[in-house]
């Protein structure tokens, strides 16, 4: 092209000789600086547009949460929340008028560690002028599907902790504007109780958003319990599209591609009007379906404002030029630390994200969750065993906390559940004993049966007080033995040396709060003490049914294998009931529907059971519980347990690795069917608090076209479902989050794993093909879980799902340790209880945290677990004695918290913003407890309620070991 | 991957709320804030790595320089200038020890004048510190091949005199890192004489940097010219690859994916020791390659550093690491405007940037600098207009400036190339004239044939005293219509509305720095004033030679059409001389050769000659001058001309569009072809200035590897170029920047035209097949331009070549107007010159710069035009009297400057670094002009130098207009 420049320069050239000669002074252009003036307020008439600059950064996706963090592995995404920080600060304190709004504090935590005190002065002083705002303020912004509700409070909390410790601040937003679906727990729990204004989202049903935005109803105040009704309404506003920038280009980002405001008329391709046309288009567009003159543009989206200078100057000159123009803008304007990180209650909380739990995320960000948690629960572990150590000396050693000498040292067994424990598989040598201690974390007296696996079958088990415990030993079979040496080398890294026998099973009782210590002792005999389980096999019966009996439940299995049928001695309960498993097909995304089924979507393409003509049972009988055995198919294994002290069934299942050699991605399911005439309705959870109705193929707010039957049908379940007709109600309950529906009136079906080989196009771009390798020897995932169900009669299935269902959600923690010269009662504590020995919480309430913030301070939550009319005795008033719960403690003083425990309750009422709503609710009766006396101690707690107290005791509180 | 997930949590959760029980306060992670130690100071005996963060932009490329500055237009390339310096400012500002170099005014000037004071109070305070340091600190980095040396010295000070004014610094370093070859006349002239310290570059012949690398030669002293000596010694520095950061993955810009160094202990992936060992592998293997303990690494390339704290604080981490390792590292330390911009003179800044008058950007940004240098010439038009207005009114109206009625408009034609001039080709009517205002802007009285195109043949043309002047009409050819047509519709918007029918020529005379006016009349008769030429034609001769002869020059052109013969009466040189045209196929990139031919590598596969059997002659002849019309082809046409007052041949073409029906994209090139013994030896010149001696197939300082046998003897033409033997020396010279050579002995070959249809992969992304498009009708470009060329005897051609070169350079303006009552002369100057009207530069002195920087004070520049021994008479010491050049003014003080006028000559050549260097020259004798004694105001100049003064005078000198 250098032809076509010296044409035209042959005629330029010479002038430019004279042109120097007459020019007075150097030309440089004029001064062009322009000073915008982005100051706003709300203008009443006109509209309102409210620019809220953010960045969603997901707290792992396609990357790790470090990853992302400090902005290596570009290659897979480019992202890095060290930028966004440290520019977003840099781009604020240039201009005051500018303000961002930043979410998830597991990156912000990580970037405040490693400022100077200079920059975390400056960052206070954003904070405070309300510049830099921090909405939701968890350490994640959790999921609302898969989480249970203690974890999103948990992780909500710490989040607000270190906002309230390191800011004073007290966010006022829910901001949920990712997860993929809305839980009434967060609206209600996560959202009203915690104080929280208002709260945003963006995912929503196609159908639901479409109506809403026909209506008007994009905003809305939502209440989210039915117990608690409006007390804990709340503002919701939903994106009419999504959390990215308005339509019509408005990406700034460094090297987007959005037209930038060119507005210095020096300069070539000046283009304001045509910009601020646009943004006022794009404007107009969103007032058109809001009710008010008030829009909000989100400008940002997913890990953006990595140079946010770049956003902010295109934002001036927006807000500059557009309130020159016509219309109005507006920012949205609302709105001591120990020597390690807390990696277990920060792997938790990371884990709740919603592209964690949920299994969107790449394999390798699992992989690092799956680290986090290991690393984790190994440091937890220690705290634990040492906290056992000092609580077991200091009944007989006070004083003496350092004398290792008579220290207990203990350990657990993380991979107990698929009976691996080196603990309890070595041998025990003559004149020693294995100490196991149990630990109970609930605020009930508990009983149980728990199980550990051994290696001889000639032990016995005491108590504390040497009386030999009635114990039981059962075979572990192949599949377990199997499970056990791939995923013990897989996870430790080496197989084990030993081969456990049997599973030894015995009953504990462990009093509220605390501990109880048993023995496991060489026995001279075989079966004396530990009675050996009575093994039998269907293997040639023909054409008969074999009845299991044990407690009160009666099980019968029908000729080919199958449960038929279920009677409840006590409660005379009885019913036909099958179960089976099936699955679906994933949708391979080619052909007719190009929507694969992948992590983000379940699209199945097909349904076939998984049947054989006769699945043979084998049988285990014992004193304490009985189990069936049963292969369903060459990668499905079941045990179904009946419990002398349980009245429910127990099924263990191992499933996998699914095959798809065939080319197939499949998804597994299992169906309990019964007769019971449901009428399309079920019940699942949300979040492990509340249940809700579900009608099959119908949505309560908008009249539903039924596009995928058997997806759109599909709720999660992270407590359990349960379907009743007029006499009976059948209830399921999870030790994971599952997906679950009932598709045929009668039948409750839940998916238990689901392996699948195409992407399903929703970013995370790889196939749903969970894979354990050994070396470099991979085969698809195998899982191993628990069902638990029972049937009782109409209204009284309640108690089991709640009482049961938090001993799951907590169960009992097993400690080993070793006696040596059998006088380990005499030197160590082996009962305990923090609580008065003669007290235990009322049925109807849990203690869901119990944890010391600050010297003398301690934070409790308890959780009424009942709705109004869900238990017949139990959806009562509750009362909690604090000072039988802490005896000889002297409570100084008591104030009661909002539930993330970052402001008094009575400030949060305060603020409350009270709603008008269009439909006024009918005359409420929403019960919850009062203000608590000082003096008497007692919290009341009205159903569903959960309070929050801090109480503030002396300091010689022995029990709580200092760090 | 939720079943993943859940497997691990079913492990863990219950430990949490022991884990809370135990924890004394919130245990968030230690503080990790790392104050990093990046002070420096050099260390002896150890490697010294001096980074060097840079960004290069481009001014223009891919984008416009306004869509690079603004960061428009990114889906070509994400390039954002005002990121750059918006973020280079604050990550300075926010550590003293970090530092940045800039280089390219153009983009600098753009962001500094939209700062706040504020942000220039800041900013200048980095650079008084010398955290910022401007390099280069030219309007670009202007090419070496394409450009002439006063436009290189013309953009450079530019750029330092803003430097100067804002800053009051003076640049150090001449950082030409990406043009595409480099010059003598960079290394002395623009490098020593501009007192830089060090030239560094890039890009040098594969070969060369490989015997470099070899003999550890990479940085060297360059002796720019064999006539100035050691006195211009510099420096120089060639980097060993490229000008980006080492290998080994130190690329550092948001969304790299260079390995960040992790040195966070409390996040994953700690990686510090990896990183520094890459580092210190990538400096020892530098190390290898130089002399010195001193490497650089140059942190930065093309448009980078957009959030320049992503590099600054890996660098931080680097140099903390990495000194507390093993090695040193060091930031390599060194170091009023009007109210319009000088559009010309920035936009002929711009465009001896090294990827515009190359050719070497897209298409749209050619359009771009076309643009601008329109804009730039229309206002310098208008600026040139009002001068003439104001000169030619002062001196009979001194003191009515404003006097509209009185003052002459004057119009110019750009276009006149092309014979398109409006003003001169309507109708003169009776009693009026057109008035022909013809200035002067070099140092000589000038004497030159001028010709404009009328369509009345009943003309004449008188002086400014009235006498009839000797014109000549001579017809325009339907080549020279035609491409008229085209490029007007095309570049004005229409078609002109009449057609001209001649050209009128007549020979002026105008004194130095001056004007001449000249009026043109109808006439009563045709040819009697103006002589009509007299056509003749070659059509119907047979077998015959033709000759014309004008002047004392002769042509002879044989039977077939071609030129065979050159007699000059007066000096008796004859020569055998053939011009013929050729085009060469350009590689079309796939085959054997990967490598096409495109707008950055001259690729060609085979050669082919333009020939027809007989090509015939149309002869126009005049008493002024004689043309000789030729059509070479379909698309080549040309006309020689051989005037009166000339001794050399003047060969105006016209070229294309050239055919590419055939898939063939051509390169055409002309050859004059002698039997002259040239001994493989030709001279061009560098940058318009030296004449450098080139011997094909060979280079002087290593042993070429021929591989190219073409593009690898080619070299830029910006003067011309010249052969010669023992007898003769003929010489071309051009009007453009061309590629020339001498493939032949006794041959020079010009590229005139290139058309090409494959992108040759080095960026640009666009084949090199120009067109011009009237709506959507587009066709290949036709160029027109003009060789000229002349034979001496040997040793005689030098004074020709210089002082027409210079005055092909600075063509005489041509401005026009129009005289009503014929009282023209009685009411307007009609001739000026600034000099004593006696007095007239020196035949061996250009002025190449007059331009009035400040009240009172003139910045003059004079350039000696000949080496040592070229010239007979002209080597010699030159003369430049100044009070003659300024009669009547008052020189109150004169001070000598460097050639950039940013310092005093004496400080820069005070603080100017000797170097020792290994081949000691032999003795030298370098002369050069003396101090400038303040009273007689005579300026010395020795051959070759360029001086640069400033002069203050009263401030009373009516010819200069203030603005």
């Amino acid at each position: 092209m250098a032809v076509a420049l010296a044409v035209a320069a042959s005629l330029l050239p010479f002038f430019y000789h004279l042109l120097v000669l007459s020019a007075s002074g150097w030309l440089y252009a004029g001064a062009a600086y322009i000073a915008y003036n982005t100051s706003g307020s709300l203008v009443p008439g006109k509209i309102n547009v409210h620019l809220v600059p953010h960045s969603h950064d997901d707290v792992g996706w396609l990357k790790t949460i470090d990853q992302y963090y400090v902005g290596s592995n570009n290659s897979i995404q480019g992202a890095c929340i060290q930028n966004v920080l440290d520019s977003v600060v840099e781009a604020l304190l240039a201009d005051k008028n500018r303000k961002f709004i930043y979410v998830e504090m597991a990156f912000f935590h990580r970037w405040w560690r490693q400022q100077s005190d200079t920059t975390k002065k400056a960052v206070r002083g954003l904070v405070s002028s309300g510049q830099l705002e921090f909405i939701n303020g968890g350490w994640c912004m959790h999921d609302e599907a898969a989480v249970h509700y203690i974890d999103m409070i948990d992780q909500t909390t710490l989040g607000h902790q270190f906002l309230k410790q390191e800011f004073g601040q007290v966010p006022r937003i829910a901001w949920q504007i990712d997860p993929f679906g809305h839980s009434a727990v967060q609206a209600y729990l996560l959202g009203a109780e915690v104080g929280f204004d208002a709260l945003y989202f963006s995912r929503i049903d196609y159908q639901d958003r479409q109506k809403r935005k026909d209506t008007k109803s994009l905003e809305v105040v939502w209440r989210g319990s039915k117990t608690l009704g409006s007390s804990v309404d709340i503002f919701t506003g939903i994106f009419p599209k999504d959390y990215e920038p308005p339509p019509g280009g408005f990406y700034f980002e460094v090297n987007d591609e959005s037209p930038v405001i060119q507005d210095d008329p020096l300069l070539f391709d000046y283009n304001v009007q045509e910009r601020v046309d646009d943004f006022v288009a794009a404007a107009l567009s969103q007032a058109n379906i809001t009710r008010t003159n008030h829009i909000m543009f989100t400008m940002g989206t997913d890990f953006k404002y990595q140079y946010a200078t770049s956003w902010f100057r295109q934002m001036d000159k927006f807000i500059h030029y557009v309130n020159k123009a016509a219309r109005q803008l507006e920012f949205l304007k609302r709105g001591s630390y120990g020597h390690t990180t807390n990696s277990l209650a920060e792997a938790l909380a990371i884990a709740q994200h919603h592209d964690a739990i949920t299994g969107t995320e790449k394999q390798h960000v699992a992989d690092d969750y799956a680290k986090r948690l290991a690393i984790g629960y190994t440091e937890a572990a220690k705290l634990v065993e040492s906290t056992l150590t000092s609580l077991t000396e200091s009944h007989s050693n006070s004083g003496h906390d350092g004398d290792d000498a008579l220290a207990a040292k203990f350990e657990q067994c993380p991979l107990l559940n698929i009976s691996y424990c080196p603990a309890s598989e070595s041998e025990i040598k003559d004149g020693r004993s294995l100490v196991v201690l149990v630990y109970n974390s609930l605020g009930w007296r508990r009983e149980d049966i728990i199980r550990i696996p051994v290696i001889s079958d000639a032990i016995l088990v005491t108590d504390h007080e040497g009386k030999i415990i009635k114990s039981q030993l059962l075979p572990i079979n192949n599949a377990s033995l199997s499970l056990r040496k791939t995923y013990v080398q897989a996870y430790v890294g080496s197989s084990p040396s030993v081969t456990p026998k049997y599973w030894l099973a015995f009953p504990v009782t462990v009093e509220s709060l605390g501990f109880s210590t048993y023995f496991i002792r060489s026995a001279e005999t075989r079966g004396t003490h530990a009675f050996m389980s009575i093994v039998d096999s269907s293997q040639g019966m023909k054409n008969s049914t074999k009845e299991i009996e044990q407690g009160n439940l009666k099980l019968q299995f029908n000729h080919d294998g199958k449960l038929s049928f279920y009677f409840n001695k006590k409660s005379l309960v009885k019913t036909s009931i099958e179960q089976t498993y099936s699955y679906y097909v994933g949708n391979n995304g080619s052909d007719i529907d190009p929507q694969a089924s992948g992590a983000y979507v379940f699209r199945p393409n097909g349904k076939f059971p998984i049947e054989s003509d006769k699945v043979p049972l084998t049988i285990i009988e014992g004193p304490l519980l009985h189990e069936v055995h049963q292969q369903i198919n060459s990668w499905i294994h079941q045990i179904t347990r009946l419990y002398k002290t349980n009245e429910h069934v127990e099924v263990e299942f191992i499933i996998g690795p699914i095959p798809t050699n065939d080319g197939i991605g499949k998804e597994v399911v299992t169906q309990f069917t019964t007769t019971m005439d449901t009428r399309k309705t079920f019940y699942s959870d949300s979040n492990g608090r509340d249940f809700i109705k579900r009608i099959r193929d119908h949505r309560s707010d908008w009249n539903l076209q039924v596009n995928q039957p058997v997806a759109g049908n599909y709720y999660p379940i992270n407590l359990g479902m349960f379907i009743e007709d007029d006499k009976t109600e059948l209830s399921v309950l999870v030790d994971r989050a599952v997906g679950g529906t009932s598709l045929v009136d009668g039948q409750v079906e839940l998916m238990l794993h689901r392996r699948l080989l195409h992407d399903d196009s929703r970013g995370v771009a790889e196939n749903l093909d969970e894979k354990i390798c050994i070396d470099t020897k991979c085969e698809g995932l195998i899982i191993q879980g628990k069902l638990y169900f029972r049937v009782d009669p109409l209204g009284e299935g309640a108690q089991w799902r709640r009482s049961t269902g938090q001993k799951i959600y907590s169960p009992l923690l097993i400690a080993f340790s070793e006696e040596h010269g059998g006088n380990w009662s005499n030197s160590h504590a082996t009962t305990f209880s923090m609580m008065d020995h003669s007290y235990s919480l009322p049925d109807n309430v849990a203690l869901i945290t119990l944890q010391e913030v600050q010297d003398g301070n301690v934070l409790v939550r308890f959780a009424h677990m009942y709705e109004v009319g869900e238990g017949k005795n139990l959806s009562e008033m509750a009362y909690v004695d604090l000072k039988k719960m802490f005896p000889g403690k002297k409570i100084l003083k008591i104030v009661e918290m909002n539930l993330s425990a970052n402001q008094e309750r009575q400030q949060m009422e305060k603020k409350k913003l009270k709603w008008q709503v269009e439909s006024s609710p009918s005359a409420e009766t929403v019960v919850r407890g009062g203000l608590v006396d000082p003096t008497e101690l007692v919290i009341e707690l009205g159903p569903m309620e959960i309070r929050t107290f801090v109480l503030n005791f002396n300091n010689t509180y022995s029990h709580l070991p200092h760090r």
